[in-house]
């Protein structure tokens, strides 16, 4: 069953037994707030904007998971629960606001409640990441975003982000054949970059164990239809290819259709 | 059976199921080098000598193990196969020098070799004290070493470091009841301190959770027996206790016999 999915512990996860050593993962696929948050006091339009989740992001990575054969591992709930791209003791992890939006669910949150959501959301996630990267040869992390164009009212005119921390090998690799592969407009670090702590996944499960890894951030109006996250998804996925290559490597047992 | 053990997958934990709040971890407490690593290339003294192990901090961590009726999670191999309270990405994880001792059997290891390594020894170690931490209600690390009376030749007159990183509760509280505590010469971060990279367990496994942490650091020739080891761990644990007191808790469903 090469693309079966498991959804268990609050972990999503498609192609677990795929011969890529490619690992996806999207930490704001969903916009599920469980019954017992009682919507965290939030305005419908709030729970559905991206505040709540990254739109489009998940069908990207679904869209990537087939096209490479590779695992995607997936979080069950909004980042607003609890943000699975951030430690446990980052105010952000579970945000009593973001943008314009309070977020009356999160504000003055005890520690036993921050304590049983790490261990509900952020823990299993974690785990099942790890454990997915431990099985693997020289596994290679990609994780997969998606930004507003208008934030706090500007303008974005960036199209695609490729983001990196310390290590910039991957990043390195996809900027440089970036003008072959996409006509999207690409920055480095962009809209936002490791100094605003988006790289906590990358930094935490690739970088101290040496494995090659990159984080995309596509523009959400870009990926606003299943049509078009599937061919966004085949696009990065040819891009990523190409890039792998440059450094002298293949997705493994990953038979792209693309 | 409250003292009972189990090691497996290359992790010996003790007391499993203790009631006790704090979590016990003895990064070095074993100086064996599997048969399939050929001694490393080492001769005999070196392989018993602290460059491989902290030599009494096993029988310290197991005292305190007992008096406090806590959980203990020991590694089972020498740190010059897998340090275990190093990063993959340190160089010292699989040091090919060690003080004045080359290591012949880790110079020139292969990324597949530092790799497989990893996979073996510290994945199951880090996994194995992750989930005994989210197993725990407001649990408290601490990690328990020992460090050679004379380092490069020159004599240390510190006989007990308290080591922290950047949570300084639980050591400050240890520190300020030291003289009521303890008859030894204490130190702050001595004879190391988190820029020599020894505070990685506490900041991987405590910090970004928000629990109490401490790393001991006992001069080894103050714990060079059995008998020595059980009356350290009898000091440490009354010690421990009256610091946790002076934070307003108590290492909880730990009847303390000293």
């Amino acid at each position: 069953m090469p693309n079966a999915q498991r959804d268990q512990n609050n972990v999503k996860i498609t192609r677990d037994a795929a011969g890529s050593s490619l690992v996806l993962v999207c930490e704001h696929a969903s916009s599920h707030i469980p019954k017992e948050f009682k919507d965290l006091g939030l305005v419908p339009d709030a729970r559905q904007s991206h505040v709540a989740w990254d739109p489009g992001a998940a069908g990207v990575a679904q869209g990537m998971s087939s096209c490479l054969d590779a695992v995607l591992l997936e979080t069950t709930v909004s980042r607003l629960v609890y943000d699975c791209n951030r430690p446990p003791n980052a105010p952000d992890a579970m945000p009593d606001k973001s943008e314009m939006h309070v977020v009356p669910g999160n504000i003055g949150l005890s520690e036993t409640e921050r304590a049983r959501r790490t261990k509900l959301f952020y823990e299993p996630f974690a785990m099942a990441l790890r454990q997915c990267l431990t099985d693997k040869t020289s596994p290679v992390l990609i994780t997969i975003h998606s930004f507003t164009p208008i934030y706090n009212g500007t303008p974005r005119e960036v199209e695609i982000g490729v983001l990196h921390d310390s290590d910039v090998r991957l990043a390195d690799a996809m900027l440089s054949v970036a003008s072959e592969c996409v006509s999207a407009k690409v920055e480095r670090n962009a809209p936002y970059g490791p100094s605003d702590g988006v790289t906590h996944t990358l930094r935490t499960h690739a970088i101290p164990y040496g494995h090659l890894n990159v984080m995309i951030e596509v523009r959400n109006d870009l990926i606003s239809t299943p049509k078009r996250q599937m061919e966004m998804a085949e696009t990065l996925s040819v891009w990523l290819r190409v890039a792998l290559q440059s450094l002298g490597l293949t997705a493994e047992g990953a038979p792209c259709t693309v």
